[in-house]
């Protein structure tokens, strides 16, 4: 399989002019350019051109699925099939206030699935889940392979980051497409999620694809189209597949800011929190009981959900999962315990009104401008910065009270950050007419799971 | 001008997405991307990215014009002002058996203009007009540029290689586009020939621009865009400007191969030489003295250009520069001290018939093989092998009758060369029911002149 057994070697400017020419690429013509690219064999500047290439002129399914076969295939790939229970995992796409992957890992694992987790940093003006992670004091992301397996034969479910041994090749290219302007390309985007998900030897993989103006994507047709395509390149690799296109055209819950959505996970795990963060992930947790076989419907899996959280097992979960990990498992029950910013200041509304948007990539912004987020990769995070959502989309508002809190440790940064959401709010005279439901959709390969 | 003048920094990766989704680039964007190349600023990886999204994106007319302007200004513009009559030089965008340019130069001398010749070397399957010249014994292509302006006031003509100073943003730039797929764009080939031309001071060029099975642009429409757009580049830049789009669907002339084509060259200089390649001498030789103001019409043109040959001037010019040069003068009265391969060999014909086509690339490639040319850009070439064309598109021939004679080297490369132009000759039973034009088209922005 490797493209040092063909024959005839593959140039890889041959390869470039193909897919220039708007071609079908060979599974050996994308290994030996991947494989060859990961070796250090083929120089970044050709692969540049060829990844300009492939955001201009698309790849195949067939193309697709190799792209990221290749890559999964690049380094290690985990096998915890010595597990008897359904490995699931669940990714999202990134967005604004999105800490469901807290609340999912502790509720899927004490409902009888392991849940290995490799996650991300955030990123321009998305959070990540490994910053929320660290906000709580202790807690390591970087643990070996080896106590990541042990961890999850104890509790499973372990969140870490991107090892060396993961999906190299992804790596690697990721860094070129930042810097060359290929980052948005959904085929591209498909292979490096899917590669780097796929090694996490899992059964099932439930996609939560954001739609909105704190999303990634903010046309909804983008959005089903990249769903699809993950859905469709999963299945094609004997995955069971689902994906949700969920709501991102306002921040998820209130709280947005590493430590500050830390605390909202814990009022969810204590069957609190606000409704859309709660029923996302009781949604999303249903989806992965049912592609785990824990349950037959999706009702069932959301009972199942609930009732975890209600039996205090998802919360227990998550205290045992903070202490393997190193962090200090008190802020569960003193979350007074989390990193505090040293002041708050009130964004005061200039009009009274209705919101009637909140937008979302300014908002997710502004938590960056305090430092919550990272502008360049090479950035650190302050985990106390933040705001809380006074008010969200349909919510009345006076002129003078509150819409969000800030919390920061600049005052200068904090001056910037609420010009910022001031101007993420939009106040109407009236009502919004319609609210944004919080799932558009569903896609699966089939369908018949809806 | 420079980039270092603007207040904003402009960066890469933003020139790279502007350009991936299509729009217009202005001159500071385009000059911050290639001066920073230039410098060595801005790595290859970028770069690469840009030229695969401008290769599938295209340029507009203005785009165009900045990008040769930058890569023109990147380097030396010679300036002759000095020298009162026009300055005149004819480029090729290269064929096989073109050897213009060796009769052209002493010509276009010969009548009054000035010819500050900068040349190339052959790749792929075309020859190139210095590895030409160096058949000549002694003859010296890289000669300083205050050598070259003496020789230019002394004889009107001088015909060297490309210096460090000239263009060095393209020098840098066609590397990288030919390891990267990136050289089959019109804009960025008409960047590339204009900016280098433009920068040896002309006031005027005649663009040969090829079409057929030995071109670089086998239709003849895509052969028509490119000059349309190296026409229009050159006038917006100041120049005068036209191009004629010329027959390369069989070798132009008789001889191919450099010292081979030397000799065909003199034939030519002395009134004979065949057809074809005497008549787009003159042709070419009308266009120049027009855009020179040393005629009004191409008839009057072409009438110079014969007695100019007639009266021995042309070839007198001729070894005058060759002499200067460094070279043997006594080739031109003796070609038999030009370098001889040590053996011929007949491609007898297989069948009976008449010659329908000679498939160009073929048969270039039949004299790359011999050692003629280069694969690489760092091979070095056998002046003395190539092929001499017994018949040419359109004669009858008896089966067993040679169709060309091969001067060759090396017995094995013989008869690989052999089997090629075997493959390459079309034999019909009828003659071929039209001869294709040898100018198909002529093109100016006005069109006035034709």
């Amino acid at each position: 399989m490797s493209a040092g057994s063909t024959a005839t070697p593959i140039r890889a400017i041959d390869v470039i002019r193909k897919k220039r020419d708007g071609a079908e690429l060979t599974l050996a013509e994308i290994e030996s350019l991947v494989n060859g690219y990961t070796r250090g064999e083929i120089p970044d500047y050709q692969v540049s051109a060829w990844l300009m290439a492939t955001l201009l002129k698309g790849m195949t399914r067939a193309e697709t699925a190799a792209l990221t076969d290749t890559m999964l295939r690049s380094g290690e790939v985990l096998d915890f099939s010595n597990m008897t229970a359904c490995k699931v995992d669940k990714h999202s796409t990134g967005g604004v206030g999105d800490k469901t992957s807290l609340v999912l890992a502790p509720v899927a694992a004490a409902g009888g699935l392991i849940v290995p987790m490799i996650s991300g940093r955030g990123l321009g003006h998305t959070g990540g889940t490994l910053d929320k992670l660290e906000a709580i004091p202790g807690f390591k992301v970087g643990i070996p392979v080896a106590q990541f397996r042990k961890i999850l034969e104890q509790i499973g479910c372990c969140m870490i980051g991107q090892t060396a041994e993961i999906a190299p090749a992804d790596r690697k290219l990721y860094a070129l497409r930042d810097v060359t302007g290929t980052v948005e390309s959904p085929f591209l985007i498909c292979a490096s999620i899917m590669s780097k998900k796929l090694a996490e030897g899992v059964d099932g993989l439930v996609l939560d694809v954001k739609t909105g103006s704190g999303a990634f994507m903010k046309q909804e047709k983008d959005s089903v189209y990249l769903a699809e395509l993950m859905v469709e390149t999963g299945e094609r690799m004997g995955k069971q597949m689902a994906a949700l296109i969920t709501d991102m055209d306002q921040p998820l819950g209130r709280y947005v800011g590493n430590a500050l959505e830390v605390v909202e996970v814990l009022e969810v795990l204590r069957g609190g929190g606000p409704d859309d963060l709660r029923d996302l992930c009781h949604e999303l947790a249903a989806w992965m009981f049912l592609l785990g076989k824990r349950v037959s419907s999706i009702a069932e899996g959301k009972r199942l959900s609930a009732e975890l959280i209600s039996s205090g097992a998802a919360l227990d979960r998550f205290r045992k999962m903070i202490e393997l990990q190193g962090g200090d498992p008190q802020v569960v029950d003193d979350p007074g315990r989390l990193p505090k910013a040293a002041h708050t200041l009130e964004v005061a509304s200039q009009k009274s009104g209705f919101v009637s948007a909140i937008q979302c990539e300014r908002a997710g912004t502004a938590c960056v401008i305090l430092g919550g987020g990272r502008e360049r990769k090479e950035d650190s995070v302050d985990p106390a910065v933040g705001f809380v959502l006074q008010k969200k989309v349909g919510d009345q508002v006076a002129s003078g009270e509150s819409l969000c809190t800030i919390h920061y440790n600049s005052e200068p940064l904090a001056q910037r950050a609420k010009n910022l959401l001031l101007e993420s709010f939009q106040i109407s005279a009236t009502a919004p007419a319609q609210k944004r439901p919080l799932v558009h959709r569903v896609i699966t390969k089939s369908g018949e799971r809806n």
